[in-house]
């Protein structure tokens, strides 16, 4: 069918604005029509990112120029929280369709919404502008809801730790193994998370050699965790779900690994767990389960997540571990998967990239 | 009173006699009077160590050649399991006191030794050659007991993660808050563990940019843990303790960052805890609690086990961080440490150095 | 076209044949008829490499069980010196053409292959086996010779240090600016490019945070970059080419920077040199031109070489820098490119990646 | 004699301030009376950089709060390019001498600093504020000069790169060696030479696996090598010094490779050199004459600087390569240095520090 639709990139100069362009660059169907940021408008992509040199002739162009929305079958905002709700509205008018990397659109209710942004470090004190749409977004982990996406308005793409986390546990919820509801979570991430933006923490003096943990047990990802879980849980082990969650900032460019325990609320082999798994995620092409445990490194480069499962000697506890590359399965990996299924094509268009390795 | 000590160093080349021999060369009472080794024999060390040239002129020797516990006050085995435990009952005999790096003499009892023997990946089939010296041996946890080094004919210098493990949980077992004695804690640590000896785990082809989860819930470094904070928990918590525990291997040359989540027995601040945990270490020079979440590089280079802990927002679980320099408080330092208390100095000898940063 | 040509690749489990094999698993053209090692034979390559889970179903085969040549239009030698040139002549008699990485055929005639032998650290004491079948192989740097492939029986693959500095040198010999023939050369590479068995050298405790001068004036590539630049300097700088190489080994998985210090025989600016450099490229899909110095990171992935230039401020020296992602246009990347010259295919087929920053 | 010396600490904050904060907290005679900074004035430095906790109470104060010059018996200036020639003349007026660590006081001439001012990226169109006290500052690398630091009202320690360079270099400058004065150099470089403030090149998300060349044959290190150069030289090379100078920007936070490539004047062996270099640095306790090539991370947190020399086969050309620790002998450690021959201290005082491996 050739590039017949087109895409308008709004923040695309960031890290997230970066990975959708160049796996638009190489989809089958999609054109770029629009480059949109408030940063080196007019200037080429290439010479922000010169790795992009002879790739694309792509300017820069500030939102006023070009119009948000403007001769666009979607408008992808790479952008921060607080964004896209301000143009959410009119697109809705216009009837056109968008996703989200912010968590702007990620929760069905003010009130769920509201627990997030008590949590966000830079927006709790300020109220949505849009809420009136969050019923018309999917929540953008197509591994759960893909069958939603095809008449979505809006997709509110996860968080790169909710990613890894939620592909880990939900077979364990939907089977109501999980003892109480409680999970303590370790998440290791790169540094490409914190964006492209130099700061203290992503300092190379600092961060090399390093390991940081930080917002322990305050983390704003884990707020979509709960729910989602919670939601799936529904029926079996019931009642509310408990993610106790410390991310600790690695000295690696990409990747989050999530190590995440359990205790079982029946005996259960690792072995009937992987077959479980297996099973669960059969069909889905971007989950791999793995008899050893992933490593960070597993899937760079590609959108897979890769999940193995051990348990203890009595097979009372479980250990899950799950592995993405926060900048593809965690954020522009599974927008473009998001993108293919909203638009009735191949989940994987796009996406057929071997990890990179050594 | 000068350099009247005299150290014999066996196992000379790998990292861990390499720690020591620059301990020693740097302290103000011990004298390093040899060297012994397999491999480099008749070797200058700084040969095998360029960076020591100009710091030493000691030569590597074999055990046949110098004899070992000839000419010393104290035997150093910087040596993989199995090897002190083949010359303790000569060393006894002849009276002459030794530390030991292995799990050899880490545990009071044969029986406790066996589960320790059990998970090890090479020694599980052997028996113990000097069971009967166990209990003239002391466990180097010198935050616990160093009282009993002074008259310690042997001491069993502790596992690496175990050190900031039971520094980490000691108070909350000791005031009976762990819930179910119940323990998760994914312990986060550098190459250098692994020591010298090129393996495709720490190639750095393979590691540059990776973590790698490994032994997971069967490192033999629990036994120890375990053991020690079940005895500390008698009379309060009480019962078995079960520390489950995921290792991963990071990009980074040295340190140890271990993360542990507990359900706690009651109602309690983190700022009751970080007061607690402060006087309960109160006197020990070499344990810092911070405020804020300690860092893996912040101990590099040095002695100290730095600890923090942040508690839920209902304050019924905790999660304690304590990082230290996998090869100095997890290794030589502590060594020293054990090794200054034995011979009745100050517990900072040769150790007063401020971590390396940035 | 469709798959309709076969590969058999030989020395499947190395960095080399992973690289190859994930290029021709993307191919348009090609499929792997047969994957040969030494190691691994009977596992699944996916088993070897994990990251490969859900890629390919390869099994390692050995090279008796399958025999060299079978069943296939090219063999790929991705093995060290002295492997291909064992079978080069059965394949000749058999109407098979190959390609080869190792230095067995880079070079035109005996006396030429013999200056390389002599400095290579393991081969310089024994004769070549093939060396009647020199004349009928090409020196598989296509930027210089890409029209002599689609005759050529075979194809010796060329160095890692030797890409980078020959097509960052060409155009300033084929101009006859470089004084007295002479450059000097730092090269700065990844730890891949020494494959992927542990060393000393590779173990990450020793690498990370380090940089390593070795093989310092003595190492094996030079010998062909300096051939091949006498060859071209014939009739304007003329007389021998001299390259002083030091090769330093950095702590990063992938890439070679090298830095080429040249004195000019007259007066040129840098701005006219980088137009020279464009126009001497132009046609040339994987070389780029850059305006500011390539970072090592910049190809990192793709078949790219970027180029810079700089002068001196009175523009009689110059520094050029050329970087590559040594496994790529070092190795495999290059490799695929003259193979699809050798079958007359696009020769871009099967390599056309960005590449992967951040 | 006990810390009866006093120190005065200007721009205390920085990774320089930090560095000689250290240095002076384990010095036999020096203590710090005061920390200045501009940033954190109120703070303790512990609280600034937490790896200090328990090390130091040393609170940040402000230059007006505390006065410059007051209370002690030397002033260390670890601040930018022209702050300390603001507080020289009033210094020198009040007899209180000063080591400063930018380029004010580097040259004996006004003129020899201006070339020096054109390249600096800041300061090239500003005038020196007290350029008549040149003549009373010495040019602070100890191996040439420190027989003038006892007299030294000022020293103007050298720059981290021309540390290297020029201790490579001398020895066969002295000797008339250099063919034209000429040297190519490829500096190799950590991150922590640009300081602590966060900025784009040393994104961790950009650095890591990354190498960046930066000021091309434009560094303003070089003046101060080619002038020490060249007055070395007088009556035997003679004439102009030419440093053509590349650094590159590495993924390591400490540590300066330089790589020298001359052509000798005369034939000579790499044996004779090195016997030659031993003899010149004789005496001279922080130069490490290798006969293998030093390595990045050989002298690291060490005051070393380690030299070895490869020549070509026909010993018409060498290549010496230098390593130091860029923040010790090439910033704080050379600065301890120059004091305590100011003070007429032992030349070590302070700096009895082995390298920290692995």
């Amino acid at each position: 069918m050739g590039k017949q639709l087109r895409a308008q990139l709004i923040g695309a100069t960031g890290y997230g604005g970066l990975g959708i362009l160049e796996l638009l660059l190489g989809h089958p169907h999609f054109e770029v029509t629009s480059a949109v940021a408030r940063d080196d408008v007019g200037k080429r992509i290439a010479e922000v990112y010169p790795h992009l040199t002879g790739r694309t002739d792509l300017v820069v162009q500030s939102a006023d120029d070009v119009g948000v929305g403007a001769n666009c079958d979607v408008v992808i905002f790479a952008t921060p929280d607080r964004v896209s709700q301000g143009y959410a509205r009119a697109l809705a008018d216009a009837g056109v369709r968008f996703i989200d990397y912010s968590g702007d659109f990620r929760f069905p209710t003010p009130a769920r919404y509201a627990a997030y942004a008590d949590r966000h470090p830079s927006i709790s004190d300020s109220a949505h502008q849009a809420d009136d749409l969050m019923p018309r977004a999917v929540y953008g982990v197509p591994e759960l809801f893909r069958d939603r996406n095809a008449e979505a308005a809006i997709v509110g793409n996860p968080g790169c730790f909710a990613v890894g986390i939620i592909l880990g546990l939900t077979p364990l919820f939907a089977d109501g193994l999980v003892e109480d509801g409680a999970v303590a979570v370790d998440g290791l991430t790169g540094s490409s998370g914190a964006g492209k933006k130099p700061a203290p923490l992503q300092h190379f003096s600092h961060l090399n050699d390093n390991t940081v943990p930080y917002r322990v047990l305050t983390h704003q990802h884990v707020i979509e965790v709960e729910q989602t879980l919670a939601d799936l849980a529904n029926g079996s082990a019931g009642g509310p779900v408990r993610v106790d969650f410390v991310p600790h900032l690695l000295p690696v460019t990409r990747g989050i690994l999530s190590t995440m325990h359990v205790n079982l609320t029946k005996t259960v082999s690792a072995a009937s767990l992987l077959e479980r798994y297996r099973e669960f995620y059969s069909g889905h092409p971007f989950v791999r389960i793995l008899d050893t445990p992933p490593t960070l490194k597993g899937p760079l480069g590609s959108n897979y997540c890769d999940i193995s499962i051990v348990t203890s000697a009595d097979q009372r506890r479980a250990v899950v571990m799950s592995s993405i590359d926060n900048l593809m399965k965690g954020q522009s990996g599974v927008a473009m998967q998001n993108i293919n299924l909203m638009f009735g094509l191949e989940e994987t268009a796009g996406l057929d990239r071997t990890p990179v390795y050594p």
